[in-house]
């Protein structure tokens, strides 16, 4: 497997094709570069000698400190000739942004530079966004229309740079954080396995997301990731399911994507969660990675609102979970901590009249009961006797050591309780079912640790 | 059928159990009230005179002016008593907000209000929120914490409070508005039955969607709902589909639920379609108030983002819609509006460097080919060449008479666009897929419409 550490803490880089132009590829690139990265870095232009105060210089061979990796966003026939003056300067590593190869038929393009770079170079790419953390942001893409997530624990790997960017601009927008994102585009060198095996090493990443239009190597996938599923858990969208899909992926990335079930069988056996959509995969993503395993399918509901927890008591059941009744021991306890309205089966309904105080010692029971493993909370912050206090009383839920997943429903003001609660690394949904589905794929990665 | 119309347009509303406390049930319902509702109000307390500037009175008995509506707020024990007034002061409709009926074992304080009021009194409730709209909003719930929508053409009745109140908060928060929307909690006398009768009528309604868990008379549901679905749609979502969610709805609205299977044959045999989560019922009410009825299932994607493209196809094919090719005459023009690497198979993909007349090019070309019955647009608003007026250009499509749903996938930057086009009654979406579902639901209506 090749080093992929180079990607991501390089000891210098350089951006050729850099631009001293606002809006252009080279200029956006260079900004974030700039704005993220502590090392040093060599704007490559042929006409200018400086570019937003960094000394630029017309080819990487003509930088006199080593360099570790090269950012390549020039037209798509000038990239062979600047790869092998990366290779010639000993620069081991590559990401080129640039398109123009198999996605729209130059697939000979990509097999030159296969044969140029072999043994020498490590490319991801061609035709994408190339790599993001916090410390290193390559994307082309403005701070001012896609927000960057804080740091975190998801990372995230996508063929399509759309797709990937967009959901992390999502995520940026509510409060959970990610920890590396790759876009790899036609993935002509570097692909799934290679950084599937990376994150697998990776401190930072505690759960690894994929958006996977074709898989070159099936088995050395299922080699690969069912390793890395034992230690972390993965959960992949693969896109292309139809006849039709397909043809798509084939004009997009220019990969002949195989048919789903193939797929999914694949990822069963590598122990691979598969999420139907791209909602899912950001769900099961969240969970997974801020949460821990589920010991087994036995969970409580608890909601201030009577219709979502019959909603998430029906999900819950289709996703496989089960819903005992409460050990004799609660039901005491938690009859006493509530009025006469509220409901002591499971779902246990704290009513729409709950004050924190209520849901701390409901939460309090339900966490501690032996026949539960893992908790759906609905809360409605909007019901009037809650306070700004229940995002504290959620998030000091963790100390159980269960995991749990939390549902909020509403507007604005809602939805910012929501960013301040998943900023603490407690995943929060908008609706019932998708909280349900969350929390089932924490049993489902228990079954695969365990090898069931 | 009752005439649910002095539920909605009263000449004036006593409020029974009107409160002078912040916070209470009685003063929230009373605030809202004199915040939107134009008639006579007339708060009914046992000790006040005045409250919130308004004269108060001990019984609807003291009022001398006729009133139409009763709202009631008062304790389950003393609900009789203040129907029994009501109905001697000849006031013909209530909402009966209070819980501590059925849904706590309580049935026969609902026979009795049954025996009482058949024939004199039309009641809303018990157990419920009552009804709203932008002219009379008796909702007990604050306006700092949940947001009320504009004026709109969706309608939304519930059984659930909690579930209706989610539900107005998030499409406040979104740009598209409502007309009415009823929580009927516990049914003893309306029910979804009068409800979707009313609504059917409803000028102001264009779509009908529906939270549920029990149906009391199916025969009757099958029927009205079978006529009112000639003329606008209707969109269910069945809560209690599973053993442990129908516990759930006996202990929510004392409702005995019954099985998913029954529900789901009566849906269609009424021409009702069925939201599977209570994301898809909000989903398919918005593109199904808002859009024309598709003519068959083909349909075009174009996207800005190749990924999107694909998972667009893929959903878009599941929900049984096509995505057949351009016509002849459509190709050339279309090539001739995109750079090379632009791709004109369906999904249309003008590329992550489209500018906004790319785009308004490409749509039109699209949206007048006469294979195309149905248009999705993923448009990634962040990419660098769109403006703001993208939005101008999406709104304008709704001049092509055909109908298409957008989808917008990030976080505020690109939120904020989607509400600005949702404000122009063009649903939007932050997933491919679920912009599929809710094309397809247009496909969908159109065949129940035709009777096929």
């Amino acid at each position: 497997m090749p080093n992929l550490d180079l990607f991501f803490n390089p000891r210098a880089i350089a951006v050729v094709g850099a631009s001293r132009t606002p809006g252009k590829i080279g200029y956006t690139i260079l900004e974030n570069l700039k704005m993220t990265y502590k090392g040093k870095i060599y704007p490559i232009n042929l006409e200018a000698t400086e570019i937003m105060g960094l000394n630029a210089y017309p080819s990487v061979l003509n930088i006199e400190e080593p360099v570790d990796l090269a950012v390549i966003a020039v037209p798509a026939e000038k990239v062979k000739y600047v790869v092998l003056e990366c290779i010639k300067k000993k620069i081991k590593a590559c990401c080129i942004i640039s398109s123009g190869f198999s996605e729209i038929g130059q697939k000979e393009r990509e097999i030159e530079l296969q044969k140029i770079s072999k043994g020498k170079i490590d490319i991801i790419g061609p035709n994408c966004l190339g790599v993001y953390s916090k410390n290193l942001d390559m994307l082309f893409l403005s701070r001012d229309r896609f927000k960057r997530p804080s740091e975190g624990n998801i990372s995230f790997i996508s063929q399509s740079g759309a797709v990937g960017s967009a959901l992390i601009d999502m995520i940026g927008f509510e409060g959970i954080g990610i920890s590396r994102f790759i876009s790899y585009g036609n993935a002509l060198d570097i692909g799934e396995i290679e950084l599937i095996d990376y994150l697998g090493k990776d401190t930072g990443t505690r759960a690894i997301a994929m958006y996977i239009e074709n898989i070159k190597d099936g088995l050395e996938f299922i080699k690969v990731a069912s390793k890395v599923s034992k230690i972390k858990p993965l959960v992949a969208l693969k896109a292309g399911k139809t006849k039709k899909g397909q043809e798509a992926c084939m004009s997009h990335t220019g990969a002949l994507a195989g048919p789903a079930n193939v797929y999914s069988s694949a990822f069963k056996q590598a122990g691979v969660i598969e999420a139907k959509t791209s909602e899912e995969l950001f769900d099961m993503a969240k969970s997974l990675a801020y949460q821990p395993i589920m010991a087994d399918n036995k969970i409580a509901v608890i909601t201030d609102g009577g219709g979502f927890g019959v909603l998430a008591a029906d999900a819950a059941v289709e996703f496989g979970l089960e819903l005992p009744a409460l050990t004799p021991e609660s039901l005491k306890p938690l009859r006493s901590a509530m009025p006469a309205h509220g409901i002591t089966a499971n779902p246990v309904d704290v009513t729409g009249d709950a004050s924190d105080e209520r849901f701390k010692r409901v939460l309090d029971i339900v966490f501690r009961d032996r026949n539960i493993s893992g908790v759906i909370a609905i809360v409605l912050p909007q019901i009037p006797a809650l306070t700004e206090g229940i995002v504290d009383i959620l998030r000091d839920c963790k100390l159980y050591g269960k995991p749990y997943v939390v549902c909020m429903s509403g507007g604005a003001w809602t939805q910012e309780k929501a960013r301040k609660l998943e900023s603490f690394g407690v995943p929060v949904y908008p609706t019932p079912e998708r909280a349900a589905k969350a929390l089932a794929a924490l049993y489902e990665y228990g079954k695969i640790v365990k090898g069931k």
